[in-house]
């Protein structure tokens, strides 16, 4: 299980100030955190900052390797600052947040892939807009898979986000993501996936119950990564549940340790 | 979603004691709260009195639908108790829980089914003993769904049960039984499923997480009934959030009423 957290993220008012303010102090709390909590990958997303992106990036990320050795997973609409951010990513091999299929971001990113030995989320978008059906989204799966393998991309390194939506307004928004994992996972096997999900209960009152339950249903279908906040112990304990019904944890190991530890509520 | 509500069971001490005491109140009491709380069936089952079931039978199967006027599902070991609680059904059709390939109960339980036009919970076991493997069960699937329709009985009418087994003593536990609903829907798309849930977390800590987090992953693979408390309004926020979740909530209707009732915690 592929676990980003997503807390240093500008577009949250305390790290934005934070960042303005070149606050070292809650940037390496944040990245302590998240690490202790479980995060296998740390998010770095500046993406709101337009007028310094490039100098915020290359701060976050040095800030944030300056107190926790895991993989970064640089997080950018903008191909400049993701190159700075991975330039600078000196623990394990990075993790580009993300690629698509329209041209001009496929171009942009592409070549940073190689460039960077880097693993790559893959949103199931292209220029035609944001995918409705499942179908719309294996589309792009088919299209993007064969154009990466063609760049040297090994399945083993590609992340495939199925772009998640608010059930408020398409009641089958979920559904489409479940059948997006069982069919990319059916003729792809050995792919990953990545996704954020508070998308699902836009709209929604108690959203957290919403979120959390996706998890476990995208879990039984085969989704193996997520953009989150591993220091919220409710989330956390439920992919440590679903693990153990899932098989995925011997003799439920980690089950028990987690309950030992009083993690489990 | 079908929810048989399981309190009414003698093998609970205090239902036990007001079944020897002949006391009202308390079956009243657990009949009327299961049905306010959405059951769509109600559990009699009195197996374990095993000097006087059919008298015990008769007496909660009257003072049940003295108080709510929604079909029962008539469990018991015995085909003496389960043709005495059938014949005194009054309300729609009843179930039968359960018959199995095992020889003995498979010819006990067969002509019950006709009789009374009742659906049947139908185990995934045989006289071979208990099920293992997804292929294990699928072995009596295939099987039982043949000799029932031969019988006559409509997919409609048949709950198969895959028999949930402990994951603390065998690691794959869950995904056996999330391996047979999908093998099951795939090959027989119009039967529907009925389980007990408890099995799942026995032997471990915490089992209330196990348990409801194990409906959210059946329910994601098309499972749709469950014998279970549904005063327990954890358990039922969970199933109502699912159910959003997979597009069976058109725009979230339940769930925002569940929300403004206060049920979703």
């Amino acid at each position: 299980m592929t676990i980003v957290g997503e807390l240093i993220n500008t577009s949250r008012p305390a790290v934005k100030e934070a960042a303005n303010n070149r606050d070292k102090d809650l940037i390496i709390d944040l990245a302590v955190r998240q690490a202790k909590a479980g995060a296998t990958y740390i998010d770095v997303n500046c993406g709101n900052m337009i007028n310094n992106e490039d100098e915020i990036m290359e701060w976050l990320v040095k800030t944030v390797q300056s107190a926790v050795e895991i993989p970064l997973c640089i997080d950018s609409p903008s191909a400049s600052a993701l190159d700075i951010g991975l330039s600078l990513c000196k623990y394990g091999r990075p993790m580009i947040n993300s690629i698509s299929d329209e041209e001009e971001r496929y171009d942009a990113v592409a070549p940073l892939i190689g460039k960077y030995d880097a693993k790559i989320v893959v949103l199931c978008m292209d220029s035609t807009g944001m995918p409705v059906t499942s179908d719309d989204r294996m589309k792009v799966v088919h299209k993007l898979h064969e154009k990466l393998t063609q760049e040297g991309v090994k399945e083993d390194d590609m992340y495939f986000d199925p772009l998640v939506k608010p059930i408020s307004s398409v009641t089958t928004a979920g559904v489409e993501v479940l059948e997006t994992i069982k069919k990319t996972k059916m003729e792809y096997p050995n792919v990953h996936f990545m996704c954020g999900l508070s998308n699902i209960s836009y709209g929604l009152p108690n959203r957290a119950i919403l979120n959390r339950l996706f998890v476990v249903q995208t879990m039984t279908l085969g989704m193996d990564g997520y953009v989150l906040d591993p220091t919220n112990d409710k989330t956390m304990a439920d992919i440590i549940t679903a693990k153990a019904l899932l098989g995925m944890d011997n003799y439920c190991g980690g089950y028990i340790k987690a309950h030992r530890k009083g993690l489990l509520g």
